[in-house]
């Protein structure tokens, strides 16, 4: 019931954009009051037979506080709410999303040319590019197939457009072949099978023959297969003969720890493993990769040099989702809590896979390559990804399969990015049926 | 509080996405269950002294039922959160929201290849095209910008890109000839000084030199001047010389009747005079407009071919903003509220106009041209936009002028989109001074 109180008290006082909270706290209990984030003001004041401390407390400073309290009560909601035929996504998207960043959510719309929300804009910037060990960034109002959108623009726009290797191992790499065709881009592609990584000696093979200024572009966490490519050794090859690399972090931004320094351009989305609401892309950029390049056939609303110049967004945008976004990063922005909440992916991707490979069911990726956030797999029995989904969905449980280059290969996924806890996972197999047999003792 | 009761209720049960409420009513109140919504399953049960008849009630039905009370609710809550510091937002985006968009908007994320989605997203299309008296719909995820893009991109893939006139009044129509630039269009360019409507004389010389085929492109309302031009008279311009129009209805959807059955391709957006949020860019087409088209040049994210025939999204799409969508049109495809909500517009209109009049303050826009849901015009005494913006902001509302357009041209706006009330635009005259000093009797 406390940790309903808090979360009460909180949730109100971040909807209505409040910034201080003010009280006058019995002396007595002075104690409980700092523990929920409160400090003293100034000495008690007598009134009658009690003493009052005027205490105040931020927001911030409640959420951090009473971090453990709001997911307690999170959770508690959730469970009711499933209960109450709320199924639990174990989704790439939507995911679920912490307390402090659904509050942040349903927060007032900001207007986007006013200081508050420009001010904000710079903050969510400034974060990401710290968290991925710095590189500019720059925000547009779409999905992340939008932030490869902007990367294709650029590459079309530079000197050398019809040169350049694209690395397609998957259907996200697909997807971006079909993105540069229409820019005009006619890169070499090297494939490989869904489920196989990157194999960087033919990657090697192939960059050799690349002149200079060259560039090769690739998907990082490739989620239609759950591999996770070698990226930092892609990096490597191409520092090696100074081509440039472009990467689609859309699903591994937040999922994995990312030094994109050696990266000429990578992208990201809001709605991801940053466990906050679709609405923003994101591409982080080397400034030189925009420097000389001729705009005039770059479209409006992908033009990077214009968004990294600009303070501010260059077209409307949408509020909710930039505070949600920027609650989502306080996540990763505080001491530690990164590394906390990698390794909390990491340990919840290996439960997915080990408790698989208990029932039988092999993932597509091998152990090496395997992808923490997301594990894609057959169905057990034969049976369809349709109906493996419905009976998951039946369960409580939204898992991917749907999407035709899924369902056409017989593959299904469980994703856990966001705010997915381990028992939610647990539940999973405990609830669908064949997910549950032969199980190995857990733990 | 009886409508705090019923606002609470119903907020409740759309953020969970209850489909159904159940309740015992009992026998003597059951006309005040009916009242709110609740219809009676069956006859009435006894249970000791009372008699109880089982009643069930949908959330549309509440909201259809209880419209009135929710509304109040919301002013209420709204007057109170002005004491608190949360500002009216008299801006072009975002716009104040009506209670039951705000809860869709509320409602847990849907999976965007999910069924309910997927039905939802369908609903929405056939609303919109319903709206302008008939045309197919396309979703994009993003701004008003996007849509404009997809325009240009569509074009830029037809046959004969390199004609075209566009029609300049505005900022707002200098983006689109940015935006048609970068897409390699090349249109002869008719402009016209700020605030001034259309010269359809001009236009339709212009026109006469284009060939069969062609097109002319322009922006219905001009919201940087607050300008309605005139698509109608246009469109029979155009008609006469079978040449396509296309029309940036970006801030005149939902705000003026719209028949766009001579119009081959036109924009609207989620978040301005539909009263929903930003998310959504919604682009109108005559199929004719894409048979034949290569789209072998058009953006992946900008393919209006694909997004008509495809019945879901193409790529990630924010639940949030869509069921927002579909709450907001309910407003519009009810028989009779379509038609309320443009005379209350108009009347709104009419007010700002008559009170900027009153202090001495002329639009920008003459009578026969005035949109009915922005005005634009010079702030009083020589004040910068700046400055104006600042003392309305000191006293509670959010009117546009920050935009470097408009400051640099010292001019303000006063938008009256979504659930604006007269109330609050009356406020703003009380509230702010020098819009106040010799005021003539109200009504």
């Amino acid at each position: 019931v406390f940790a309903g109180l808090v979360s009460s008290l909180y949730r109100y006082v971040v909807e209505r954009g409040y910034t201080h909270l003010y009280i006058s706290g019995v002396e007595k209990r002075q104690g409980l009051y700092e523990e929920l984030g409160f400090e003293p003001l100034g000495p008690a004041v007598v009134s009658g037979g009690a003493r009052f401390v005027p205490m105040a407390a931020t927001p911030d400073r409640i959420a951090a506080c009473n971090a453990h309290r709001l997911e307690l009560w999170r959770r508690r909601l959730a469970r009711l709410a499933d209960g109450a035929g709320q199924p639990v996504s174990l989704l790439p998207g939507p995911v679920p999303v912490a307390e402090a960043v659904r509050a942040a959510f349903h927060r007032p719309p900001l207007y986007h040319r006013g200081p508050e929300f420009l001010a904000l804009f710079g903050r969510v910037r400034r974060s990401l590019g710290r968290l991925v060990a710095g590189r500019e960034v720059a925000l547009f109002h779409g999905s992340g197939t939008l932030a490869n959108e902007v990367v294709a623009s650029t590459l079309a726009a530079g000197r050398q457009p019809g040169r350049g290797v694209l690395l397609v191992n998957g259907e996200f790499g697909r997807r971006l072949e079909r993105q540069a065709a229409r820019f005009g881009l006619r890169p070499r592609v090297l494939t490989w099978p869904w489920g196989r990584p990157w194999d960087l000696d033919e990657v090697a093979a192939a960059l050799s023959e690349e002149p200079t200024g060259s560039w090769v572009w690739g998907v990082h966490h490739e989620s239609s297969t759950g591999v996770l490519n070698d990226l930092p050794g892609l990096v490597r090859l191409a520092g090696r003969r100074d081509l440039r690399v472009c990467a689609d972090c859309v699903s591994s931004l937040g999922a994995v720890p990312l030094d994109l320094q050696g990266v000429t351009l990578a992208t990201g989305s809001s709605g991801k493993a940053l466990g906050a609401y679709a609405g923003i892309a994101v591409v982080f950029a080397d400034p030189a990769a925009v420097a000389g390049l001729d705009p005039a056939g770059v479209p409006s609303y992908l033009d990077l040099a214009a968004a990294l110049e600009n303070p501010g967004p260059q077209y409307t945008f949408p509020s909710p989702a930039l505070c949600a976004l920027a609650a989502a990063l306080d996540e990763y922005t505080e001491p530690g809590r990164a590394e906390a909440r990698y390794a909390r992916y990491e340990r919840l991707g290996r439960f997915v896979r080990r408790r698989l490979r208990a029932v039988g069911i092999e993932p597509l990726a091998d152990e090496g390559h395997a992808s923490p956030v997301l594990t894609t797999f057959a169905p057990p029995d034969g049976e369809s990804s349709t109906q493996f989904v419905g009976r998951c969905a039946a369960a409580g449980f939204l898992v991917g399969g749907e999407s035709s280059y899924l369902a056409e290969r017989r593959l299904a996924q469980v994703a856990t990015m966001g705010a997915v806890t381990e028992e939610e996972v647990a539940s999973l197999f405990k609830s669908v049926g064949c997910m549950s047999v032969h199980l190995s003792p857990v733990h």
